[in-house]
């Protein structure tokens, strides 16, 4: 019974079998090599656009790098309050950023609204050069409270950040569950909507380590190279990153290991919603949030469950948990098994 | 033939072999997981000492962290002017030391001395506050030039450096070549000849991507934690890296990959010395150097051969390139082949 | 009627006389001069305690370095929203501090309760390395409200942040306002109640460019003055800032210049109320804070008032400004006039 | 008898003058006044040129936020191995530059030659994402070791650092002194021999803290404003700053200050001289190397003469001192006395 996160998984079969395959012969370094123009070159036909991209092994680097380019030391980046980037990056934006400052928003769950967006541009911009103004909106898809942009939403955010000058970052980590749970296209879901750079990610999603941080506009590029070599991020055995890319993008792959972890959320969902703990948001991905008893809690934990109390501060005033509560997250990956949800839920139905 | 670098070959089986094992079932993320207790106490018993260590996937990361870790944003590294740190990591101690300064100082065959070093050490210290003043020793082990450092040299460069108030690091990221050359012991290379920390490397050796910083004062790395994961170094899949350390350090699996190595190294230097191109510098680990003519570089390229031209500054005066020749690199590994190097040599000894 | 703010006064006679004085003859540079010495001495006598200061000639860059000193990158200043750290200083924090984190927190009339800095301290503690930890407590003395932390006020929060390891800094910018108002010791708003540093600022009192970081522990400072160095904040003829301080700090002169300002505040204060116009938040400084009808503040714009509209943000909901109302911000100074203040009045008193 | 520098000097009257001049009445902070616009049109008349100015006080932050908006954190600065942003600077241009690289470059009497600027260009370009690439070339006007660059050998240097895409910069901290010196024009010595920036400064030629980074084409400054408030670098009284400069640049002010230190220089130099210790270099403005026996400098210091010993590092090998002598360093300014040289030279000739 393993929720606590989709880092808990393992690397798909696809991604460790491209790891192998990719350890044919000799290759040059640094990304000098046919896998890695190969990955690229999905990247920019799954994006439906030319792309510039940059394979790196984690996801708080990726974000890290594209605030870093996308804002200036004295801008600020709007976002989400509970987002990864405020609450786990141990200020990596910041650091490589130069000392850029992260503006935390208020959102019902997980999300930033466009009258929220306005009101932190008018706030943040001028009164130059007193105050850092703001640069960058980021995007959290799929959110941390496991629910999903729209792409008519990011359009309505990423029309009002570009009438400010603004450039617009999506954090991907589990973009591969939200283009899966949308049905729509990744063209759709980006770029279409006004999207300048994602990180985005297939770690979760069931690489080893696999993320990449893309622009829509290469040119925009120009010297990301060196932030990524001077960050150690650049890596010399390149060729085994872009591998995992590569066979996340082949065929079906990213969205049949999407399909299973965001169906494995909605069984927890069901299970969970007939035992009387209804999610407090909707189930969109592979993210569960509910409000449990602090005695289910503790019996779960007892019979082998893992998983994480989140801050209840992500709740609204009048969702918040009573005494005996503890607001509980549940994630499910593509290595999630039927069986395991099945023993949660009977755990937790049997009150 | 592939003499371009030693992450030109790809993994090891010993640690392919390791990652397809580290993935059964589900771990707990970002080190939190056996197979990293298992590969800290391999790295603590190969040193024979307490050790503090962060894995990571690159090699400048893991000079940028310790040096940033030992150095402060006002003090020097000293360090040889070819040093990598110096050359090749587009300033990465620069950024994770938030402005440290490295100060390059000349030493043939890649090596300091003691006289370089003490005098270096008088530059850079006093007239504080204005000059940034000495803090830390980089060593490079194997040099850039392919040469080594016994235990007594490291020992009596230490004791200056101890002895006003540096610490000693070491980037290690042919460590295992030098080891297995000097039939010494990895606690005789490190920490009993005064060393503090260092980037101990795996991916030359026939990782992946797996490095480990290194302390063997373990108190000294408070907060190393932090600026790892500000960094966007901490794998949240760490469990792969650690696996690949664990396995390198099993049995006699480093000796064994980097005395290939060495053999192939000194296999090259035997058949040039032959055809009257005797390296430039002493073959102690898996480099090689040599002045060609530019009509016999052409003719290898021609033939498929791959390898870098370096910069002759490395060079002394006195051994400058003549108009037609130029100062090759050459670089053999664990997946080196001798077929390589005899048709390597052939074409050479065909002046 | 000048009320835009207390920079916009010149020099006072006795700091404009001290530089005149100490402009006799030579002197060495960086802070090796008597008068330095005797500055400092002055400040020791002030706060009743062994101090380390370091001269400069701006407020932001005293916040910044002594904000730097005390927080690591991965550390998080708590502070309030509105703080000039926040909102002023083009992200200086962030700059001197390699990327720290302020996390700005709500609070009344520009005050932070003991229970929003125990909530806060709750909330950034631990989930280490992922998330920044609470370094410091911040506080503002004048608050940008105009209103004053009693001594026992600074003692309750300085006892919660020590009790979880937080260093106390001080922004005192307008501290001589807020000690003449008080009539406590300098001693009692600081170091006795659990102050570790304190930015106290001598510019908008009447000096020309004058501000001192001072620590009452100074081993605390070891490398502070490389921090102030390579900040460019060293000055070479630093006799001069040090002159001001010292006439700053000679007889009763701060408290005469600072009296000055707060009676002014009070009078316009009386003004404003007797027009109906009562101050938002207690004048208890030299700032005052109005909701004025926007035709009103056309006529006194029209007359030749200078004041600078606040951010309605600072407000409480249930205090914010009407339609056709505005937030305004009147700061008087040691060179505000009676006659500004009556003249102002009179427009305002005929609505 | 006080050469230890011209930052021992005291302010000279003109500049005394005009800060007591400008501290008639109110008047708005941060730079928006008269005195900051009519020092500014000051400017542009001097240099006879477009300019964009940013005034601050001291001569490191003005080189450290010139190089930092001219060249990247992965560019490197080239420049004299002993200019004072390489020996003098505590890391400053490193710091404001998020850890770019100073490369420092060797050079008889402390210039830069081109056939040495050619040969680090080639060095340091290319090799990308790993080297850091020469992004900016540092000149220094007078330089450390008392001498001067001619129009045309600028000239020559900056076609040279242009034609392969880097900015020039000077450091023009005497700038005042060479101009004078060389009898030329202000245009003359920077923008039409090629300069894109000069930090210029005032304090060692008299004033008591200002100095201006000057640019030459307005449009490179975007966001530089930024840059010097988030360095706590916008002074709020910005008139008196700027007062300084407005008297600098009114009538002959300037030159007449200059011309005496170098006057001063001159005699200095004569008696030397004529004593049997001809300066080691040309003294070209108001600074004046010799080698004095180590017997000398003990009187010299005993009768109360003070001045610095200079790293010998400096000078060439064919010219180091004897065992017992001693390089030191004696600077005059716009305050030297002739009686204060006439009785050096007395002790110094009665040997």
């Amino acid at each position: 019974m393993n929720f606590a996160s989709d880092n808990t998984a393992g690397i798909a079969p696809e991604m460790l079998q491209a790891i192998i395959q990719a350890n044919e012969g000799f290759a040059l370094g640094y990304g000098n090599d046919a896998v890695t123009r190969r990955a690229e070159q999905r990247l920019a036909e799954f994006f439906d656009h030319e792309v510039a991209a940059f394979f790196i092994p984690t996801g708080t680097a990726a974000n890290a790098l594209a605030l870093a380019h996308l804002c200036p030391p004295w801008g600020a980046v709007l976002c989400h309050a509970e987002s990864h980037i405020v609450t786990d990056e141990c200020g990596a934006p910041e650091f490589f950023g130069g000392g850029l400052r992260l503006v935390p928003l208020p959102g019902e769950a997980g999300k930033l609204s466009v009258a929220t967006l306005e009101a932190a541009i008018k706030r943040y911009s001028g009164h130059r050069p007193h105050q850092s103004n703001a640069a960058v909106l980021s995007l959290t898809q799929v959110t941390e409270a496991g629910t999903l942009y729209r792409s008519a939403e990011i359009a309505a955010l990423a029309d009002v950040a570009h009438a400010h000058g603004l450039k617009v970052h999506v954090d991907g980590a589990r973009f591969a569950n939200a283009l899966e749970r949308l049905n729509t296209s990744p063209a759709d879901l980006t770029w279409k909507a006004g999207v300048d750079a994602i990180s985005f990610g297939a770690t979760k999603a069931g690489a080893m380590g696999a993320e990449a941080v893309v622009f829509f506009e290469p040119p925009m590029t120009e010297f990301l190279g060196e932030r990524r070599k001077r960050a150690g991020h650049l890596l010399s055995k390149h060729r085994f990153v872009a591998a995992q890319f590569e066979a996340f993008l082949t065929g079906d792959t990213w969205r049949r290991l999407a399909r299973h972890g965001n169906a494995m959320a909605e069984r927890l969902a069901r299970g969970l919603t007939a035992a009387g703990y209804a999610p407090v948001w909707p189930v969109e991905a592979n993210l569960v949030f509910a409000l449990l008893p602090k005695a289910l809690d503790a019996r779960l934990k007892a019979a082998g469950a893992t998983y994480y109390i989140r801050n209840s501060d992500f709740l609204p005033a009048g969702m918040q948990p009573a005494d005996d509560q503890m607001l509980v997250r549940l994630v499910t990956s593509f290595a999630t098994m039927d069986a395991e949800i099945d023993r949660f839920i009977a755990l937790v139905a049997n009150k």
